[in-house]
C-alpha cells in the first residue's frame, strides 16, 4: 500500500522533471543556435512547455501521497521504516511541493511577466547605463521577492526565506558571522599582496587563433574526465551548464581571440559543474534527489576546478606544454612560472565575473551586503548605485565610474534571484574544505594532477559528493566529507600559502 | 457568436500546433547534436511531447467547434458568409482532426511502438544486408497501414487512402495513368541517351577540403535568398529540412571530402523546402494553413531548385567561377561546360537518392508497382526482393546484387510510410510545370540564373506558390498557377530538350 503510493509519486516526479528537461532543451537551443527573428516564438514555446512542468510539479495528488506518506518539511522525513533515501525523496519532493503550492497562480503569472519585462530593460538600462531606467523594474523585483518570501515563510528574516531557495538551512546571521571574517581576512590578505610587485601578464591578451583554442578546451574537457558521450561543448553570449537529460549534460564557453584564457577557465568551471550533474548515483537517476546539494555545493564543484585545481602550478607544469604547442607565436617567450604567475595576478577591479581568486568573495559580500539592506528596508533601491560605489570602496579599493560597470553589471537581481549571490563565495569556501579533505585521502593529488590524470581526484569527488545528490543536505555533506562545519579558514589558509609563496611576503 | 467559435478554434489550432513545434526542436536535435548516451531518454522526451500534441489536436472541443461553424469534409467547406480563407482553414482543420481522431488511441500507440522497433531493426537489417530480419517487421507495417486505410476510409482501394494522407485528391488510379506514359517516356529517353558516349565527371570525386564545402554552400545558401534570420544549416546524417517556428526553418546537410557535391545538391534542395515554409503569407502564419499544399507541391519546390535551376548551365556559368576559386587543385584543369555535363551525367543505378534527373522517377515508380500489388495482395512482403530485382530490370535495366542495396535501401517502409513515394515523382511534374508557367511570366529567368540573381524566381514561386501554403489544394494550385491540369508532358519535354543538347542526339 505505502509502496504503491511511492511508486506512484515516483512516476509523477518523473513526468514532471520530463518536462523541465525539455525546457532545458528549448533553453539550450535558445542561447546557442536559435535563428534572431525566432527569439519571440521560442518565449512563447517556453512559456507552454514551463506552465505544462508548473502544472505537473504542483499536481494535488503528490501532496495527497506526500501526506499519505507521512512526509513532514522537516527531520525526520517520512515513515522510519522506509529506506533513507526514500526518506530523503520524500523530503525533497516536500520542499519543493511546497514552495511550489504556497505561491498563488496569479502571482507566479504575474512574477513571470514582470520578470521578463525586467530583464529586457536591463540589457536596454547596461547598454546606456542608465539606473533610472532599470529602478522602477529593480523595484518590483524586490517586492516580489519580499511577497515570494512571506508565502514561503521563513525563521526570521525575509531574505532568511531567499536564501534558503539556494541554500538549504542557510540564514542571514550565519552568512554575516561567515562574511564578516572573511571579509576582514581577504581584504588584509589583499593589502598584502598590493605592496608586492605585480608579475607580467600581458602576455595573456595576446591574439590566441579561435580554431586552436577550440580544440585546447576540448583537450582539457577530455583530460578532465567529461564524457563526450554525455555531453557536449557549444558555445554561448555567457558559459553555462545545462542538464538536458540525465545522460545529457552539455556546457557552454565563449572564445574571444584576444582573451583567450575566459573562455578557458569557463570551460573548466563548467565542466566542474557537469561532472556533478553527470555523476548522480544511478539509484537516484532521473528522480527529485537528481540534483545538486545546494548551489553553494555546485559552485564549490565548479570554482575547485577552476581555481584550486586549474589554476595551480601543478596543473600547468602538466598542461603549459602542450599549450605552448597549441599557441607557439603567443606565448614564445612564456616558460611555465611566468604562465603560472601570470593567470594568478591578483588585483581589485570592478566586474565579479572577471575577479581573481582572492578578489572574488568581496564582490560577492558586497551583493549580500546590499541584499540584506534592501530587504530589512535600510536601504532604498535609488540609494543602490552610490551604496555600490562605496561598497567598492571600502571592500576592495577601487570604484566603479559607470553604473553599468557597478550595479548594473550582473543579470541576477534583473530576474529577481535575491539571495543567490552568496552561494559563489560558499562555493569558494565548501571547495577548500573539500580540497583538505581530498589531500588527507590523497596525498599525492597535485602529482596527479601534474601528470595530467585527474581520474583520482573526479573518482574521490564522485564518491563523497556527486553520487549523493541531493539525498544529502549540504551541512551534513561537509561534516560528514571534512569532520568539521561550515568554515572559512580552510580557504583563506589556502589563498595565504598559495599567494604568499606567489607574491614572496 | 460564430466568430466567437472561430476564435476559440484558432486558440486551439495554436497551442497543438505549437506542441508540434516543440516536438520539431527535439527531433532536430536528435539528429544533429544529441548526444550519443542520451538517445533513449530523448526518445521518452519525444514520446511524452507528442502525447500532448496528439491531445491538442484531438481535442474533442475541435470537434464541437468544426460542427459548429459548418464545416465537412467536402467543398464547399463552412458556412459561405465566412471569408475564403477561414473556409479553407476549416477545411484543413476537419480533415486533419477526422484523420487523427479516427485513429482509435490503442492502435496508435501500438503502432507507434512498432515503428520505434521496425526502423531500428531495419537499420541493423540494411547494415547486415538481412532481408529476412526485417521482413516480420515490414509485415506488421503493411498491416497497421492497412488498418489504417480501413479506419480512415478510401475511395476504391486501402492504397488510396494512403496516398491521399499525403497528396489530397490523389489516389492509385490516376498515379497509374501517369506513371505508365511517365515510365514509357523517360526510358526511351534513358535508351536514347546510352547509345551516346558519357561525359568526363571523375573530377566530381576528387578530394573537396570539407572547410571550403561549408563555406561554398553557405555562400549558395546566402545566394538563392534563404533569410539566416530565420533558419540555419547543420549537418545531420540524412539531410532534412524542418520548421521549429514560423521563422525558425532549418536545414542539414552531410559533407563528405570525396563526395562534395552530394551535399551540396542537398543544400539546394533543401533551401527549396526552406523557402517554401518560410513563406507562408502574414495572414496564414502559426495557422493550420501554415504548410504545404501537398507532399508532391512540396517537392516540386525542392527538386525544382536542386535540378531546373542547380543543375542549369545557366546557373553554372554564374556559379562556376567561385566554385573553382574555392576548391582550385579539384578543379584546376576543369571549365564550366566540363562541369555541367559531368553533374548532369546521366546512368542506371542502384540507389534513388543518387539517381540523376532522367532515371530518378523510375526509381519512385518501382516502389509505386510495389506498394500497389502490397495492398492489392498481389504481392507478398516474402516476394519483394525478387520483385524489386525484377522491377529494376525492366525499369532500369540494372540490377542489385545486395538487397542492401535494394528493398532495403529507405527508410519510408520501416516506418509505415507507404503512399509517400510518388511525392517526389509528382514533385518533378509539377515543378515542370511550374517552370513553364515561371518562364512565360519571366521570359530572361536563364539570364537572372546566370547573373546570380535569384529573387525574381523566388519572388515568382513566392506569390504563386508559397505564400498560399495550404489554403489552396494541389490541384487548384497547378490549374490555377499553370492553366493546365497535372500532366507529365512539361517534365518530358523538358528532360528531351536538356538531354538531347547535352547528349547530342
Amino acid at each position: 500500500m505505502e509502496t504503491d503510493a511511492l511508486k506512484e509519486l515516483h512516476g509523477l516526479d518523473l513526468v514532471a522533471r520530463r518536462m523541465s528537461r525539455v525546457s532545458a532543451i528549448l533553453q539550450w537551443d535558445q542561447e546557442t543556435y536559435l535563428p534572431p527573428a525566432a527569439v519571440e516564438e521560442r518565449a512563447d514555446q517556453l512559456a507552454d512547455i514551463e506552465g505544462i512542468a508548473h502544472e505537473r510539479a504542483t499536481d494535488p495528488r503528490i501532496g495527497h501521497l506526500l501526506e499519505k506518506l507521512g512526509s513532514t518539511t522537516s527531520f525526520p522525513f517520512g515513515d522510519e521504516s522506509l529506506p533513507r533515501l526514500e526518506r530523503d525523496f520524500l523530503r525533497a519532493m516536500r520542499r519543493d511541493y511546497d514552495r511550489r503550492t504556497k505561491l498563488p497562480h496569479d502571482f507566479v503569472v504575474s512574477k513571470a511577466r514582470a520578470e521578463g519585462l525586467s530583464q529586457a530593460v536591463w540589457v536596454t538600462a547596461r547598454k546606456s547605463n542608465d539606473f533610472a531606467l532599470f529602478a522602477p523594474h529593480l523595484r518590483a523585483m524586490v517586492g516580489y521577492a519580499k511577497k515570494r518570501a512571506e508565502y514561503w515563510g521563513f525563521a526570521e528574516r525575509q531574505y532568511d526565506g531567499l536564501i534558503d531557495e539556494y541554500e538549504p538551512g542557510m540564514n542571514e546571521n550565519r552568512l554575516a558571522a561567515l562574511f564578516g571574517p572573511l571579509s576582514f581576512g581577504l581584504t588584509s590578505l589583499l593589502g598584502k599582496i598590493t605592496l608586492r610587485p605585480q608579475p607580467d601578464s600581458a602576455f595573456l591578451l595576446r591574439t590566441y587563433p579561435i580554431v586552436a583554442q577550440e580544440s585546447f578546451c576540448d583537450s582539457v574537457m577530455n583530460a578532465l574526465g567529461y564524457d563526450r558521450r554525455r555531453g557536449r561543448l557549444d558555445r554561448s553570449a555567457h558559459p553555462f551548464t545545462t542538464s538536458l537529460g540525465s545522460d545529457d549534460v552539455r556546457i557552454t564557453t565563449r572564445y574571444d581571440s584576444t582573451n583567450m584564457f575566459s573562455g578557458l577557465f569557463s570551460v573548466i568551471h563548467e565542466t566542474g559543474h557537469a561532472l556533478y550533474e553527470l555523476g548522480f548515483d544511478s539509484s537516484i537517476r532521473g528522480t527529485h534527489l537528481a540534483d545538486g546539494a545546494s548551489m553553494g555545493i555546485h559552485e564549490s564543484q565548479s570554482r575547485l576546478w577552476e581555481n584550486v585545481i586549474g589554476r595551480s602550478r601543478a596543473f600547468w607544469n602538466g598542461m603549459f606544454p602542450s599549450l605552448k604547442i597549441a599557441f607557439p607565436d603567443s606565448l614564445r617567450d612564456v616558460d611555465t612560472e611566468l604562465f603560472y604567475r601570470a593567470v594568478n595576478v591578483v588585483k581589485p577591479s570592478l566586474i565579479r565575473v572577471e575577479a581573481d581568486e582572492v578578489t572574488y568573495s568581496l564582490h560577492v559580500i558586497l551583493r549580500f551586503n546590499l541584499e540584506r539592506k534592501l530587504f530589512s528596508g535600510e536601504l532604498d533601491v535609488d540609494d543602490l548605485p552610490s551604496a555600490w560605489r562605496s561598497g567598492m570602496r571600502s571592500l576592495l579599493g577601487v570604484e566603479n565610474e559607470t553604473d553599468a560597470d557597478g550595479v548594473l553589471q550582473d543579470v541576477h537581481w534583473s530576474m529577481g534571484a535575491f539571495g543567490y549571490f552568496p552561494s559563489y563565495a560558499l562555493g569558494n569556501l565548501y571547495g577548500a574544505q573539500f580540497w583538505n579533505a581530498l589531500r588527507l585521502d590523497v596525498p599525492d593529488a597535485a602529482e596527479h594532477v601534474e601528470a595530467g590524470d585527474f581520474s583520482v581526484l573526479s573518482s574521490w569527488l564522485h564518491e563523497k559528493i556527486h553520487c549523493l545528490g541531493r539525498s544529502v543536505q549540504p551541512e551534513d555533506l561537509v561534516r560528514s566529507v571534512c569532520g568539521e562545519s561550515l568554515s572559512i579558514s580552510p580557504f583563506l589558509d589556502y589563498l595565504e600559502a598559495k599567494y604568499s609563496e606567489l607574491y614572496d611576503f
